[in-house]
Order: C-alpha cells, then sequence, then structure tokens
C-alpha cells in the first residue's frame, strides 16, 4: 500500500536528470536511505531499475570472474544470486538449507572457513519463505576470512531494522514497493568503505555499464551525465522515506513486530503452524502452513474475489505449501489484522 | 513536457506485477509501441530501467563475446554503443565521422562489406550533434551481408518516424521522456524474428539476468515472474502513447517538422547557421552553431534564470560551438517557437 501524499509526489512536474533541484531531492534521498539502512556510508544510493538490478548491481560489481562467489542457500532469492554469480562466470558454493530455515552462527564460520570465498552472500528476509537470518554471524565470519557479503535486504528494508554498520554488511541493496511503501521502479544500495576499496582494486571493467557503481557515484556525487534518471520515481520515493522519518524509525519497527505477533496469534487459534519457527520469523511477510486437505489457490481466489485482498501462494519447493501474507508499511495495523482474518477464516470455512 | 493526463496517470493506485490488470496495461502499452515504433514485432516491450538500459540490452543479448561488432560513429552515444561492445567483449571496428554528419548509402555498404559483421548498430537521432540518420541504406548492406542491425531510436520514437518495419531494422531501443513525451523510467524495445532467431541460436548465456531478453520474455508473455515491473511507470507510459494516438501519429510527425522549420528559419534570421545539413536535421533537436564571439555557457544561463527555458550546449567534440535546443511533444508548437526565440533574442543580445 502506498500512502497518497506518495502518489502525489509521483505527480510533480519533472525535472531534468542534471537539474540542481533534482540534485536536492537526491541527496536527501540519499541522506534518508542511510538512515534506514542504518549506515553511514558515503555510496549510498539508488540505482535506476527494480530490486533485482540492485542484486545484479551488487554481484555484477563486486563478483569478479574467476572468483569465489559463497552463497547462503535457503530461498528463491538465493538461488537468483547463484544464476547471477554463474552468469558473471564466479566459482559459486552454496550452503543448503530447506527453505524457512536460518543458518546459525557455527554452520556460518564452517562453510566461510572451509571455501574461503572472496565474496559471500545472504538473503536477509526470505520472502520465499518467510525467515529472517541474523546478518552477523555471517558478517563476522566473512570478514574473518577478509572476504565482502553481500546481503539482499529487500523485503527487510523500511519494514525491519537492517543495520547495516553494526552488523557488518558490505553491500545491502533493496526495493521500493515493500518496507518502504513506494510503488516499484528503484533500487537503494549501500556500499562500506571496505567494499570500496574492493571496487577500486578491480581487475577486470564491470560487464554491465549500465549498472557500473563506478560510473553511477561519478554521476550522484560528480553530477558527471550517465544515464537519465527519472525525477518522478526519486519524488517518490522520496515522499515514502519522509513518510517513514515522520512516523520514526523505531515506531514503525514496533508496529510491524505487534502486527505480526497479533496475526500469528490469530493463525494459533485457528490451528494454522507458523512455517518459520519463532525468533526467526519476518514481521512483514507471515507464512502459516496451509491446513491439510486445503486447496491454497481457492483460499486465494475467494480472498481476491470477495474481499479484494491478495495474498500470496508458496513456490518451488513451497509450492501448496504455506500462504504468504505481506503486512507491511500502511497495512500493518490492528484493524488490518482483523479485517483480514475474518476474510481469512471465511474463505477456509473455519 | 509531460501532459497534465499523464501525470494523473502517475498518481494512479499500484497493482502488483502479476496482477491481470497490469497485464492488461501491459498489453495496451505493446500494441501502441509497435503502432510508433512502426513495427509488426511480436516481441516489443518495455525493460525496467531509462533508455540507457534499453542500449544495454540491446547490446547484451545480442552482441557476443568474440562476435565481430560495427558501429556507425558520429557522434556521443556512438561511443556508448562501442563501450558497450567492449566490454561485452567483442570485436568492435567503427566507421568514423565528424559529430553532425550522416553516413551515405555507399559508405555504409563499403564498410560493413569490408568488415563483414555480426552486428551492425547506428543512432537514428544523435542527440550530441542533431543529425537524423537514414536507417535504411544500412539495414539494406547489413541484411546483404547476413548482420543484424541495432538502431539507437532514444531521441527520435515518437516525433520522427521510425518504422522499423520498412526500414528493416532488426532491434530499436527507445526512452519514454523524449518523443514520447513521458517521465524517464521505461525503455521501449522491439525485436525482429530475425534478431530473435538469432537469440534462440546463442551460443553463451547473456551475462545480464536483469536484462535477459528471453526471461523478459517469459514475463510479459507468459506471466512467469522475472521482476517487479512498476505498474506507476506502465500507467505513465500507457497514457502517454493514448495522448500520441489522440493526436495521430501522422499530425503529430507533422507538427514537429512544421515548428523546426519554423526555428530554424528564424535561427537563420537571426543570422546564425545550423550545424547540420538541411535534409538530414532531426525536428525535434535543433543545433544552430554559436556565433562567433557568444559564450554559449552565458546564454544558456540567461535562459534558465530570467525565462525559466532550458536549452543544452555542445559537448565532446562541439562544446562551445553548438546550442541543443528540444522542441518535442507538447512544446513543439509555433507559440513556443516565437516565445522561445523572444528570450534567445534577448539572451543573445541581437
Amino acid at each position: 500500500m502506498v500512502e497518497h501524499r506518495v502518489y502525489q509526489a509521483l505527480a510533480q512536474p519533472v525535472v531534468g536528470h542534471l537539474d540542481p533541484y533534482f540534485f536536492e531531492v537526491v541527496c536527501e534521498v540519499r541522506e534518508l536511505l542511510r538512515n534506514v539502512f542504518g549506515t553511514r556510508n558515503e555510496i549510498t544510493l539508488a540505482v535506476s531499475g527494480t530490486g533485482s538490478s540492485g542484486m545484479e548491481t551488487a554481484v555484477g560489481n563486486f563478483v569478479e570472474p574467476e572468483s569465489k562467489f559463497a552463497v547462503f542457500a535457503n530461498g528463491f532469492f538465493c538461488d537468483r544470486l547463484t544464476e547471477m554469480g554463474k552468469r558473471q562466470g564466479a566459482n559459486v558454493v552454496r550452503l543448503e538449507k530447506p527453505w524457512g530455515e536460518v543458518f546459525e552462527a557455527d554452520e556460518a564460520a564452517d562453510f566461510i572457513d572451509r571455501e574461503k570465498p572472496d565474496v559471500v552472500a545472504f538473503v536477509h528476509a526470505e520472502t520465499s519463505a518467510g525467515a529472517l537470518q541474523n546478518p552477523k554471524p555471517i558478517c563476522d565470519a566473512a570478514h574473518q576470512a577478509d572476504a565482502i557479503v553481500i546481503a539482499d535486504t529487500v523485503t527487510s528494508l523500511g519494514a525491519v531494522p537492517v543495520n547495516v554498520d553494526e552488523n557488518g554488511i558490505d553491500v545491502a541493496y533493496s526495493c521500493t514497493q515493500k518496507g518502504l511503501s513506494c510503488p516499484p521502479g528503484l533500487s537503494p544500495i549501500t556500499v562500506s568503505p571496505r567494499a570500496a576499496d574492493r571496487l577500486k582494486a578491480r581487475k577486470t571493467p564491470v560487464r554491465e555499464w549500465y549498472l557500473d557503481l563506478k560510473l553511477l557515484i561519478d554521476y550522484y556525487d560528480g553530477r558527471k551525465y550517465h544515464h537519465t534518471a527519472s525525477a518522478t520515481m526519486f519524488y517518490g520515493l522520496c515522499e515514502a522515506l519522509r513518510t517513514i522519518m515522520d512516523e520514526g524509525m523505531e515506531q514503525r519497527f514496533e508496529r510491524h513486530v505487534h502486527a505480526h505477533k497479533l496475526l500469528v496469534k490469530a493463525f494459533v487459534d485457528l490451528g494454522l503452524t507458523m512455517h518459520v519457527r519463532e525468533g526467526h520469523r519476518i514481521p512483514n511477510l507471515n507464512t502459516p502452513r496451509v491446513p491439510v486437505g486445503v486447496d491454497d489457490a481457492k483460499v486465494r481466489k475467494h480472498l481476491l474475489d470477495h474481499h479484494g485482498i491478495e495474498i500470496a501462494g508458496g513456490f518451488g519447493q513451497l509450492a501448496g505449501k504455506i500462504f504468504r501474507i505481506g503486512l507491511m508499511g500502511p497495512l500493518a495495523t490492528e484493524s488490518n489484522v482483523e479485517f483480514f482474518m475474518e476474510a481469512f477464516r471465511e474463505a477456509l470455512g473455519r
């Protein structure tokens, strides 16, 4: 759900991609993104594409051909990271877990000690399964091995604390349409000084000119023409970030946790089991298991046709096994949980 | 300039990237894009990025490593095509001309016969210089040599006939913020059946997952999730294309030519020389030479400060030598030419 004020911002008159006013907006966006990412990284900007373009920017700039790329694999987006790494010509190694589980400190350390990768990647909030990974142990182990860490924060940013600096994440990317409650179209990304050094030392040119971070930095820092960034999208993102600051980040995170707890309690009361164990759940993406004998597609169709509520089903190894219920941004409220549960109970026939 | 109705469309409520309504909008956009491109190509869609992402899509999908890529080089964006081709690992060969000149049929044929490239690229309307290239002779020569042709139509689409099918262009990409009069954020692209066969026969995987045309086709044709396309941007583009259809494409093209002729006459009356010779000028991007003794930066600053009019200067080999004056979309009218010329005469002190 996108707030009215964000829609209004999108309809403001366009200015050029080198206009001084455009850079005013860009500066504000970059500073507010540092706040939500929890970082002081100078290199914090928004790529002109959707969340997956942020993933491609991270992999394309930091995973060199022939380098070793270690992926913590417990969901769909870990597979996408793997695919992008392979296309870059890297030697990709994976530590596998069933979708919905997370990696413990000793598992992370063992894997990284054994593989000695150049770059490590994990997904902070795996939207395909509903599991929230603790970034700290992965980052600690990676830094011990002098590897840099890429974190996919597509589903977490703006709804869950990401704490880039505190956790030691080197590269984090996200999208605008989930925790930031903005339409899709830009991909926020932040890069630590450590990762920036790695970029400077890179031996081969980045293959994707459009997503070449050095050129993007020259554009956003040096105002040197690269591509025609969309003022419209920056207006929207700026207003969405202001909305978050107006509420207060802590308040926003707490609101998400509060709504999540109410929702989980309602599921349990209804006899449903959560797919992810307590303490590792994404507050804004809830994944109860589909009860035995229930056709999840029918339930989802009923919700959409009769209540205008769109929830997602599982896919991949979780196809037909879980519901995926987003509860984020303006929707993460008590009354919305009640509204949803009433419809959900009806759809389930309980 | 963006029409009010396009701004209104941008503020419409977002729907999901797999929502049936989203695909209704996408279908309309694809059909209207076929109209402005002048093609019946099935593969006609919009990439989720700006015009340069369209260039990267064209080069990344069709220029394979080790292949021969022939670029007609007469401006800044030809250099960008060259750079992207090199990053893909292709053998890039160039036919050079001073910025502002175009390539004749015999020159195109000689170059292609000599080099026997796999892929040929040219820029239809070179915004850095103001020259409009006739696509036909390049496409004819390329097809004789069994090469496919990429055309950059960033500045031409929507303001000048592109006639993809009639000219024999295999791959054309564009942007939304020039001739289509929409904010930037998407890159229309069209691919001929010939080029589609080439894509199917490709031996190496496309390195850019985000811009992989096969995956984009599976998404837009097969509704198979790839990335989260922005409903907002599609709403805007759809409305911009409807606006063009409401006016009529022929009428729109004629309006641009009419305004262009008035503007050129006014420049000549003022004693200015056009940088590009008659018959090869881009109607919507006019490049008079800066008169001797005139500081172009001062003129541009005066126009911006006193009249709120933003025109561009030359760069690269034309730095300080030309003005670049956009006259497109809703702005391409007689009254705007008069409005501009009054301010321009004052800024020049004539």
